[in-house]
């Protein structure tokens, strides 16, 4: 317990809280590739996506040169419940690990659904309800976002169809039941509730299910039904804007002490996390007024960054939703059941996929067991319990604590700490049995998904 | 939304933090009852309890006159990693209500055991690391108190033994998962380790186990054991000790924006939370400084103040614990299968008890169903999702809320919000399909186990 003058936990006042998020979008010279229309090959437009997303969504989806965009001040008023949410001082992991780097992790863990997923939530929900909309749909398959979207309705007074991945809904009842107590309707996925579910169980009967799928019904219900859209957890450009609340309030505790991280690390699935934890630091880069190492860890089983294309690709297994140009191990890809569900995503936010194909930051993957490793380390000495895909970036941050304890570096890391694991223990369970194993792909697996890209206009 | 100028949730610094317990035994002219030895009728000394429970334990168990008790170091650090915890202001459960009530909680529900148990587990790990021991043993109905001295013990490395009434162990096997990934080995009670297991294995085959052969079967693992202890959740005056973090911290957020309640309610099962919540306010009360109100809200199923008796009574079922002065149901009453684990007990803290019987403080029974709305409408507006222990809290400050929005009286009601639901989703998913019942004994019922109250001589 070396320097005490930094508080275990760093909290902010409400004032502190930003009153705008930070659109990246704005600071990047190549910016990220646009949404395109399938069946035409050209850039999707306001018209073309308002049947599908909310008017506002649209418009932040779309505009990539207004750098701050206003919080709403009921959003503000929600964030209140669970945010600001603490930066942590890991003295207990960095004494575990006797090294001489200084750790830092941003906890988005204390709220109900357990995860950051909630402050793009709460965000989708308001504008849906400002629209006028009688409610939204969406997928879910872990069910953090299941979870955030329904509390969120729950809070504007939305109604909320949820198609969870049948194989979910079985497995994961907890989840489910957490939804319908916020007053979700929570439907297995395929369903006879869809054409398209009816289509599937007719060629498919008994199966289990996909995220392709459960997008597909949720998709179709938010199209088909007047007063409905469909909302996304992440990859989206608009995701990330409302995610940019982690990285500003880490960047004013941070701000607060005086102290200017090496590293910043996070877990990267569709990137909703990570790019809203480094967007002011990656816009300080940007702009070329401060220099870091931005590192993003995904799982060697799922790794879109380093063993993925940058090319255009569908953003779902079904092939109906718009094409987006991003890092993709292609949509036909199946990633082994890996426990971290958040991460299973063949894709990348675009906007992260510009910015590490021009160099802004780095990847790295790492293996499962390795990360339940540094996950049961992280619980025993921190306490807290995390969530299998923070867990990525607990591996990475004490693999990069380690180095420091090689060299004699005193680097200060920051890694986001994106939820808890409570729903996660039939995984924690395997890990404790010694039943687990690291699924990674082999190169035949890649170079086949990657074969069936579709073919897309040059831009 | 009204009151803006006291924020949604109060935090207090860590040198808000406090530095000492408070002993709330000190102000009390009639001092609780001491243990007595089962044996001999005769009130325990510290030499007969040495064998059960670490020495400091013991002194503070007996100390009824130190009006305060340093924290050590050690405990404050660990502290710091999930205190101080939020004081909120429920504005939102305020509207829903449309009551003039000023409604705040103490939320205690932040850190991976996901209960204030953490509070006693960590300081009763503390004192037997310090004592040199290798290792402590307990019981775990609910499981709330076994994950939190598996973290604790992680912590100092110690080694932890908990029994888990087999029921449990095999319905929630996630708290079970838990507490292995923090290294306790956890033993599904009745077993064949210890040999009160074995006799009530072979009298018995394939009994589901009580608290009561739990109790039991940690404690002969402890006295035969050279280097452990056996320690306890609730009921002890130690842990209302340790508890009182809660209520020292209540009174500090509150007195920072000057704010001084009318009426303190909390859950009560071995009244750990209630005793530590209430400690400074009711210290005022006893000294003539204060007045409030202070509420006990009990299960309808397991009364033990609103219909139980004053009495000397077993603390266990096993009936091999020492004789506790308190309000029982009889150490023989089958409580019904409430969901609510924490509040399952047959009696209560002797200190409170003592409390209660001057008049010091009310006490009221809430019927589950009535509990489960409240913790639904508590959920959707406030965030959180409320164990069920918890959110008997909540039906009272509902009712009291609603109380003065007919007499238009401005109340300012504090309560406990002493935990989350997240390992109780089997609760309310009966509550969700409308399969839940009240289960309330009959005055036969009670009358029953009451009845055999053990005769000890008058004091």
């Amino acid at each position: 317990m070396a320097d005490k003058t930094i508080p275990y936990k760093i909290y902010l006042s409400e004032e502190d809280m930003p009153k705008a998020w930070y659109n990246l979008r704005a600071d990047m010279k190549n910016k990220p590739a646009p949404l395109l229309n399938p069946g035409t090959g050209k850039p999707l437009t306001a018209e073309e996506l308002a049947p599908i997303f909310c008017e506002e969504l649209v418009a932040q989806e779309l505009d990539d040169t207004t750098p701050f965009i206003e919080i709403p001040e009921e959003i503000r008023n929600f964030y209140k419940m669970f945010r600001p949410s603490p930066l942590v001082r890991a003295y207990c992991l960095e004494e575990k690990l006797g090294t001489p780097a200084k750790i830092y992790y941003k906890f988005e863990g204390n709220n109900t659904s357990g995860s950051h997923k909630l402050n793009s939530a709460i965000a989708q929900a308001y504008y849906a309800k400002k629209q006028g909309l009688k409610g939204v749909t969406t997928e879910t398959g872990a069910g953090q976002w299941g979870t955030a979207l329904s509390m969120a309705c729950s809070y504007f007074g939305l109604d909320c169809k949820v198609y969870m991945v049948k194989v979910s809904y079985e497995q994961k009842p907890f989840r489910r039941e957490v939804m319908r107590t916020y007053g979700a309707s929570v439907v297995p996925s395929p369903s006879e509730t869809t054409e398209v579910g009816k289509k599937i169980l007719a060629e498919h009967p008994g199966t289990t299910g996909s995220l392709g799928c459960a997008i597909s019904e949720a998709v179709e219900v938010a199209t088909k039904n007047p007063g409905y859209r469909y909302v996304l957890g992440s990859v989206l450009n608009q995701v990330l804007l409302h995610q940019s609340v982690i990285g500003l309030e880490t960047k004013t505790a941070l701000d607060k002490y005086g102290i200017k991280p090496d590293i910043i690390i996070g877990c990267a699935g569709g990137g909703s996390n990570l790019g809203g934890l480094i967007a002011p630091f990656m816009g300080e880069k940007l702009r070329g007024e401060a220099d870091y190492r931005i590192i993003a860890v995904e799982p060697a089983s799922c790794p879109s960054f380093t063993r993925g294309t940058f090319a255009y690709d569908f953003c779902d297994t079904g092939m109906i939703c718009p094409l987006a140009k991003m890092y993709t191990l292609g949509s036909s890809f199946i990633p082994s059941p890996n426990h971290a569900g958040g991460l299973r995503f063949h894709g990348m936010s675009s906007t992260l996929s510009q910015l590490y194909h021009d160099g802004y930051m780095e990847a790295t993957s790492v293996e499962q067991t390795a990360v339940f490793e540094a996950a049961e380390m992280f619980a025993r000495v921190e306490g807290i319990l995390p969530a299998p895909e923070s867990s990525h970036a607990i591996r990475a941050a004490i693999d990069e604590a380690l180095k420091c304890k090689e060299t004699g570096e005193e680097k200060t890391i920051v890694f986001g700490l994106t939820g808890t694991g409570y729903f996660d223990l039939v995984a924690y369970q395997k890990f404790n049995d010694g039943e687990m194993t690291d699924q990674i792909p082999t190169d035949e697996d890649i170079a086949a998904s990657i074969a069936k890209l579709p073919k897309v206009p040059e831009m």
